[in-house]
């Protein structure tokens, strides 16, 4: 036996922030998973495995979701399931094709829920181009579970040439927003506040497998794609930034947010940076492809307000620096607790 | 919007017997599920989707655990959960290669009870073979989830000429049971009641890949694989003789069980028939190499006492019928609500 690797002396129990998706999400998963289960595909720390499979590369991933509520402005967890893992394939350059369903449902769901939320699934799973090919059900007492909670798997096909990694992103490379940030969590977190709006935010939930698929055709250019969910722009930026071992630099001004999300964020004291996305992702490309690639972008719908935030640096190391509108600067850092829990 | 299949005046809300492995859950499955994402491979209902995948042939599955207690004799939910998607895969004739694994942790869990599951996983994994190479974690409120729920989903390579499908099962085939029955289900009960026998029993989970490894040899013999797991070895059968079309003979006197857990389905009035085991299957196989499959199952200490408990017969179509040690014949029904919940 080996004694825990995260003493009782720091953290005892499990804590809401151990699956923030910032600090010590990372602790829980380098101390308790990956020094258990590491191999070089575990590893590599990112949201699906690519691995050769018989002569294919194959990409391979999971996500539960927990999101509470179940039904909120703009989606649904059904909807939610299914866009996230195509996602999860997607940013890993490759074409999702099957994904599997593991529901885990509260005794007492009403069973006109469980069916509206399935029927979202499969438009969403007929949007993106996957099927759902295998499944699973089971039922807790009621109290032992939050109403529902959805896995999704999948498989995927990796694109020729694409070879996405952190490890990848040197000095030059510009980095690419997909689209505005925050209205995933802001739209959770009115409807769990009840919060009214002039106009209402809705969740960002979208496919990005069609863009993804759009971007194949620079995948030399493009050496990492991450979307950007639990944790926001923030925690993905610095994650890359960490893992790569070099810099990022982004400018304030550039990135593009809806200026209801920006006006809730700042009634409910919240840093958009550290607000949950579900269908946004960051590409890090070759500077000097860098405008078509955008271009690309901007002319889908689903990344029409694209924008190049900024640039992989030498300078502060696993770090990212943001530039501010006032052109002082600040070092955004990684989310150390939980700003908004069970966001997905 | 297409109204919900399953009407208010017969089910309103989910029951937990639509976890159950019996009726309910079938029908739950079929309604809700299939009517809405239906396709070729999600059809067959096997507990792995088999498909073409770039000239190989794969195997997909998924499951999540909610077992009760997470810590049982003989086992834990960590262990159980790569084990039971081990098996899926292998009774797909498929030799599992990569799992996923996703938590849902109960905000308080004890750090060292997650890092002890943790580390039955990696023993089970190395056991079977297989490696976890991408993984989720989630945290939901203390009250939201009951300490822990894992999913692991899983990804294999089909034995070649292995075509395994209930739609195989014609009349003259031999059933053969790996062993012996009941113990898993009554192992949790045990730990659930805290009831104390003379001896511990303890739950059966166990790998069967290296049986169906040791089986593929076989493979134009074997016709259909199954794990006995949910819902007991009546269940199964249940299953296979409806899809199949055929009717299924058991005799009582073969089936292989302990005596101590006999004793125990005695004293708490449950039918050992119906009590779930997770490293156990049934294989059906052409008569004539029935005996020598035989030999080679007893050969191995997962399937040291496997007999031969059946056929597939004419008779009686889709039904199950068991001979009894006193000679009569009864039906063997699948269940219809939930002998044991949260069992896997």
């Amino acid at each position: 036996m080996i004694s825990c690797p995260i003493p009782k002396s720091e953290y005892e129990n499990v804590l809401l922030a151990h699956g923030g998706g910032g600090k010590l999400t990372h602790q829980l998963i380098e101390k308790i998973f990956v020094s258990q289960f590491g191999n070089d595909l575990l590893n590599e720390l990112n949201d699906s495995a690519v691995f050769e499979f018989h002569k294919n590369k194959l990409a391979f991933t999971t996500d539960s979701y927990v999101v509470q509520p179940i039904f909120f402005p703009g989606g649904n967890i059904g909807e939610l399931a299914v866009n996230g893992t195509v996602n999860d394939i997607a940013v890993a350059g490759a074409r999702p094709v099957y994904l599997s369903a593991g529901f885990i449902i509260e005794e007492g769901l009403p069973i006109d829920d469980l069916w509206n939320i399935v029927m979202s699934m499969k438009n969403a799973a007929d949007k993106a181009g996957v099927k759902i090919v295998t499944g699973d059900t089971k039922v807790v007492e009621k109290g032992k579970a939050d109403k529902l909670f959805i896995n999704t798997s999948g498989v995927g096909v990796v694109y020729d040439n694409f070879n996405i990694s952190s490890r990848n992103c040197k000095p030059g490379l510009s980095v690419i927003l997909s689209g505005k940030i925050g209205d995933h969590g802001i739209a959770i977190m009115s409807a769990r506040e009840n919060l009214e709006f002039e106009t209402e935010i809705v969740s960002d939930t979208a496919p990005l497998n069609g863009l993804v698929n759009a971007l194949s055709k620079y995948s030399v250019n493009i050496k990492m794609l991450r979307d950007v969910t639990r944790g926001g722009l923030a925690s993905v930026l610095n994650e890359i930034a960490a893992s790569s071992g070099y810099g990022i630099e982004i400018e304030e001004e550039k990135i593009p947010i809806n200026e209801q999300v920006r006006g809730a964020c700042e009634i409910l004291g919240l840093d958009p940076l550290y607000v949950a996305n579900e269908g946004k992702l960051v590409a890090f490309v070759d500077d000097e492809k860098s405008e078509e690639i955008l271009s690309v972008m901007k002319s889908l719908e689903v990344s029409k307000d694209a924008e190049i935030i900024g640039k992989v640096v030498d300078e502060h190391p696993q770090r990212v620096v943001m530039r501010t509108s006032i052109g002082s600067k600040r070092i955004v850092d990684m989310i150390s607790g939980e700003q908004l829990p069970r966001i997905c």
